[in-house]
């Protein structure tokens, strides 16, 4: 099973592609789609579609998870966020995909073990369960592989052992 | 020049066609496109850029304008009609129609005359300026008219006389 995890973004998407047999994970790629700043929002937008559209044809995931956003900041940050993350969700439904989405919460309590796990803390996570030299870097792509990860888990792929906790 | 003005929503999405030579508006058609609410959210917004898509093929618009959202309610709901928003700004740019994008305060002024006009001074305007038997429905056809005869005011072609106000 191969899953292609997403941290939606407009300035920065990360993505990270996993493959899973049942016991053990390969990470085939990981990283993050940007657009420029001083591009217009639709033409970012666009950008996003099209460079997100080359990955799921690259990579043909047998199912895509999307990081659910929650947002303390202000409604204007959200809109601008909320338009990113329809264009990505559109894409992966545009393609046919199984489309699946986990809060924060789900991903923590999926790599971590526990729900009030730190960033970093799910970043080692990710590496260790992984088997990566060292943490992915940036946080958008370490974002979007812990949840890959998560689909894994709860699609009942791989069942975590105490060792992971 | 044909303008199609755009009201975003996900439940229901707003639009107008109007036409203008530069001295009269025509109405060309107008109306909702609507998405299931028992339908998921990617499924919804699958179906909001398949439709979208026919209409902007059907019309072909010289030119869309997208009304801009201004929320005090929760950021959930924000994140959610964001998403709506930005498939369709990726529709329009996708089809490399030039995209405009108004406040309802721009569309106030632009259309009743001043900022803080009322819901129904709008309507009633826009009943007038295109001279319809009455006052459009549902609300959001009537909304996106409202910003196609904005954005044909901005663009110079049509210089609302005093008759109007």
């Amino acid at each position: 099973m191969r899953v292609m995890g997403i941290d939606p973004g407009l300035a920065l998407m990360g993505y990270g592609v996993i493959e899973s047999d049942g016991n053990r994970f390969r990470t085939i790629d990981y990283g993050v789609i940007d657009t420029p700043a001083d591009m217009s929002e639709p033409d970012r937008l666009l950008l996003l579609w099209k460079e997100l559209n080359v990955l799921l044809e690259k990579y043909k995931p047998d199912a895509v998870s999307v990081e659910e956003l929650f947002f303390n900041k202000n409604v204007k940050t959200a809109i601008s966020i909320g338009q990113a993350r329809g264009v990505i969700l559109l894409a992966v439904k545009n393609c046919g995909i199984p489309l699946y989405e986990y809060t924060p919460l789900q991903a923590k309590q999926a790599v971590v073990g526990y729900g009030r796990a730190e960033k970093k803390q799910i970043q080692l996570m990710v590496k260790t369960i992984l088997n990566l030299s060292e943490i992915p870097k940036p946080d958008d792509a370490a974002d979007a592989l812990a949840i890959a990860i998560t689909h894994i888990n709860n699609a009942g792929m791989i069942y975590r052992t105490k060792n992971y906790t």
